[in-house]
């Protein structure tokens, strides 16, 4: 089993991952991952049922979006992760979903605010959102909206805040391995769903102060990170 | 096995796939499907538990409501299936449930505006309400809500918009197919779910522009539609 | 077998029913059928967990309150079940649960109005809420509980509508028969869930117009119902 | 098999539990229990998926958090459960966990009002909420998360109001058994929900008269009590 058989497999068990955890209906939702010394992406096949999904399905592109394996069409977003994979050199996956309150946050076009220590664990801060695309920007929609994506993380730290949600649109997270990157779209989800209902009990509630959300984040993800096993 | 075996199966198939996406609780809820050359529609019995449902229990009916195959009695919708059936020469398979949050706006009286791609991707625009019928008009009442369906969608392309929300009763959704008209029932239910979400958290959300709005549409449902395989 | 074995077999059932069905969280709920000719009711045991309740648990009392038969406790709501069977002499079987929104309504002490067909199908108006029981009536709490219930249904005939929120506390639903009343208890969580929904988005929401609520209703329930199988 | 094996064999079951009942997501909660002649605490390693946890290794610390048993690191708040376990002298189990509904009470900063019996059968009064913690008290932050908490239930009865939540993070539970911390988390997580969804409905929805809370709360825990069996 090569490298790239590894990481199809792994792709093919994130996007199984995304349906099981609920994130995913019908087949709106689509996980990716790179080996960055290749330069190659492995991403499912667009509109392909989540029943029958295999690995050998799995489509296999280089950074310019030739198909380099498998022989049904890559997902209608590849162009968006692809942009992605070149604006952020650390990330190693991509999951797209549109999970239920990941996009009614993106729907209300309104960034996720941090109000909890759940959220600090994965975000280090609000959750943002992107401008909407320009009518220009639409001949090259799926690309565009990954360029959209890197614009509004010009001045934020793709490996401290993993998400993103598109305006009007829906979700992107990601991280440095697949299994991470599942995490980080199932803690978004989490976290929006809290915050929504936070929201409508409490319009006003405050954002979790700035040292018990450094702390939080730090312990997990920190130089002297103490969560987890060593 | 006939064509009109195949697709007493397939209205069996529906019927219970409404009960595992969690759209029909107890008996509320019913598929049908049509054989256009032979103008034969087939459907749910009425009352009948979706535990015990089987494919010989399917009630085989013509456009004008007589039963040609089947013991049970038809469900007690078959008017209103076949009013639409005749109102809307393309669809091919309708789907009716009280699946709880189309319902809810159905309550509101209220139709569900295009708040996303998500919502883009299946209805090309706002899924629409019904008037209530009038006193007189329950002399024929199930007949009588296919018409006013019918009458709400003069304007509209039920080709576009697969889907209504009868005021103060449920949703219909339909399709060419009888599982993209399962298809359209669940996603209905989505974006019925997320629209409620996102107008608690914000109830001037802006609909999604129309430029991204007929991108989405079309790249999925438009001439030159890419999505899925080819 | 004899009646009362079967009527133990059906409230054991019914009873796992309701947690199936998610009614029921730890050991908050209960069901009861009676025999009317012979003045015999079967009821859950108090405390007792829902994974290991077998038939042969069920406490069987007469309508004073005398255990008959069975080794354990009976539910401590049992007075206000039999409380109900006097007062409704057509009641046949008895469920009460804490489900989520028929709770949240009885918590808010607001009734539930009737604002769609679902509701219609079942409730032939809004379900209504006690008052709340005074100090004095703590003594004999739960058998107060059932007289509060029959107080509050001297102008409701409890056929029509067969369930009640009690101020505070949560629902009890009944019907002819021990399936029907679970049927009740579930449709009552639903009509609850979708009317909380419907005023979150729509406070002011219309009722159903009363043409169509008695249309819904005497369809299944009327002299001339025709919904379901003869 | 000692105590103590039975005692980390119970914390594993626990903390399974705490996942199959949809308290947990991902890792974001942790069980423990004592055994209280021997100063002994066994608790979840840190960070270990839930998939593959068994008795093994739970981790088992003196009271002083020095580890006495397994391999593995405990969880990052073994020292909150150490300092609860210290201040509270009847506690023999405890459950922290970020379930969806005690977690957006502890975003919003608002404590859990009794709204009805189902909460008055479960805690005594209001479920309180802690103050954040300073800067300062970060250097120990999950031994002073503990800190705060004894500092909260100064004036209150833990024996009678079983969690707490920590504002800006998550409830934890707790009780004289594991079983009986695990049935105050479950419940902990239903009474939140039930008094957001009131909230929402009724913002001044009134507390629980106090002598059916009383009532409530006395026929489970209280000297007379009479529910469950003898």
């Amino acid at each position: 089993m090569t490298a790239l058989d590894r990481l199809c497999a792994e792709v093919c068990h994130a996007n199984l991952a995304l349906v099981k955890h609920g994130l995913v209906t019908l087949t709106w939702g689509n996980a990716s991952a790179i080996l960055r010394d290749e330069g190659l992406v492995a991403i499912k096949p667009s509109g392909v049922s989540y029943d029958t999904l295999t690995p050998d399905q799995i489509v296999v592109l280089d950074l310019s979006g030739k198909v380099v394996r498998g022989t049904l069409r890559p997902s209608t977003d590849a162009p968006t992760h692809l942009a992605l994979y070149n604006a952020f050199p650390k990330v190693g996956a991509i999951v797209h979903t549109h999970s239920s309150y990941a996009t009614v946050f993106a729907q209300a076009r309104r960034e996720i605010p941090c109000l909890g220590t759940t959220h600090a664990d994965h975000f280090a801060g609000a959750v943002p959102v992107t401008r909407q695309l320009t009518p220009g920007e639409l001949t090259e929609y799926e690309h565009n909206t990954g360029r959209v994506i890197a614009e509004r993380f010009a001045n934020v730290d793709p490996a401290a805040i993993p998400a993103v949600l598109v305006a009007g649109h829906a979700p992107f997270a990601w991280g440095p391995t697949m299994a991470k990157a599942v995490d980080n779209a199932l803690a978004l989800e989490a976290i929006a769903r809290m915050a929504h209902a936070t929201l409508l009990l409490r319009p006003d509630a405050p954002t979790l102060e700035p040292h018990v959300l450094a702390k939080h984040h730090d312990r997990k993800h920190g130089a002297n990170r103490y969560y987890g096993q060593p």
